[in-house]
């Protein structure tokens, strides 16, 4: 019998990719190159058209905010989302998108810029270490630790040989995350050096988005090809099964969020949150 | 001439209380005493009805989104608004309701617990200040430095003597964030007792709530009316102008979302933020 108000499962009738399909399109096998040059910037095949990635998005979002509900409800494991990608690649559009029903009580986000002083007195892992999701929650990173291995290699910030150890030591740190509970994601946001230009000239054109234009971002544009080859390199290092990175076709927004709604959302489902059985008996209250 | 989808100002339809009147019914005026048990807990006369108080909060709520976007885009100045309340008295509930549409890029939750051992080897306001909201941001405090004269106080946690120097440290400590760029607004959700036992009788009885309910709470619903005066002192001496405390009542949850987002919607709009001018001359630059 039909509802007014179905629960989420009741009303998913749109017909959406398997997990199976978006890590067979868009995931780097763990132990094979990630191929970037090889992989396609605008809307792949995962789904028909925009109709078709609108709708399964707009039945995973709910979706989501209620798994997040019981993995808060849990209190026992937590998930970390790492958003990459060039500037104007969607990172804040993609938290907008893909968690606009979630809210700020069970999701974080951290962004991560250039480090301080006192950042730099340690080492590069100790301030995300830091920030990782508590148990029960979602941390969305905004760049994240990857940054130490793409910005600081193109730019030549530290010596090669320790960018070299990097990859290494990033996949140990996201295996311990993983093997105490935090199931790791990690998405490239993959856009095209034409779409960048698109909406830099975009954010030039109108006056209210000029704060986001960085004048420092068009040095990184013209290192295109150096950045490509640093995340080329650090995606097929670092995809591993405990953390695998994904490579999302970023130049439509509704394709971009309708994939990393769905890897989010069958993650969630695959992790199953349960409340966690009280440590009392609920019969032995009675509240005056 | 209507819109199908009218912008936020253009939709503005419903009539909304004032801050002054908010102010005028809700606040406790600096100088003179919270009188906690002479505020109503049910809906007080801010909203004609329960109808009212969600026209109000449905108009409230994508406009506060707005706003938070113009204060990121500002980058200088921030929002801390801080929840206080009895168990259930539906500070989770108020992030829900108030930031629904704000989502997590702008708006953190920080939730106050029992403090950890390095946290008790500084002086109290040490973890706070920790996690006031960076420029741009909205920071919600789910509790506070106020349970350090709380909690703090009504289980004898801390000599009293040192407990009285709080109020004047606090509002000291207030007041510098608010001389450098951030708004305080500190909300009491203010329930009755009776209201309390109605909810903690929902959680026993619902299996999906068994975690929510914490047989210890029922010793804080024990001490009643030692946490009503604690409450009054700490109203009484720490609504000030830099940071002013408002009386929420909070028996209705509709009632209290309105009113706390007819708030924090009224202050974001006094603060007016304006897009940062850009540190450059946008036609100085061509992207290729």
């Amino acid at each position: 019998m039909p509802k007014k108000k179905s629960s989420p499962s009741a009303a998913a009738t749109v017909e959406q990719p398997s997990l199976a399909v978006l890590q067979a399109a868009l995931q780097v096998s763990p132990g094979s190159a990630a191929d970037l040059a090889g992989r396609a910037t605008s809307p792949a095949s995962v789904f028909a058209d925009k109709d078709a990635a609108s709708a399964s998005l707009a039945q995973d979002v709910p979706e989501i905010d209620r798994l997040q509900d019981r993995l808060f409800a849990e209190g026992k494991r937590a998930l970390l989302v790492v958003l990459q990608g060039m500037d104007t690649s969607g990172k804040d559009g993609t938290v907008r998108g893909v968690f606009s029903a979630t809210g700020p009580l069970g999701v974080r986000v951290q962004p991560f810029g250039r480090p301080t002083s006192e950042e730099l007195a340690h080492d590069y892992l100790w301030r995300v270490h830091r920030v990782v999701p508590s148990k029960g929650l979602i941390t969305i990173f905004n760049r994240s630790h990857y940054e130490d291995v793409l910005v600081v290699k193109v730019r030549g910030l530290a010596p090669p040989e320790m960018v070299e150890q990097r990859y290494a030591q990033i996949n140990d740190f996201e295996r311990l995350l993983a093997e105490t509970g935090t199931t790791v994601l990690k998405f490239m946001l993959h856009i095209s050096r034409e779409e960048q230009g698109e909406r830099l000239r975009a954010r030039l054109a109108d006056p209210d988005k000029h704060w986001k234009f960085n004048p420092g971002d068009l040095e990184d544009r013209a290192l295109w090809a150096d950045y490509m080859k640093a995340y080329d390199t650090a995606l097929t290092q670092c995809s591993t099964q405990a953390a695998p990175w994904y490579v999302v076709p970023a130049d439509s927004k509704t394709h971009r969020n309708a994939v990393i709604a769905r890897v989010v959302c069958e993650t969630l489902k695959a992790m199953d949150p349960k409340p966690r059985a009280p440590g009392y008996r609920p019969e032995d209250y009675v509240i005056d």
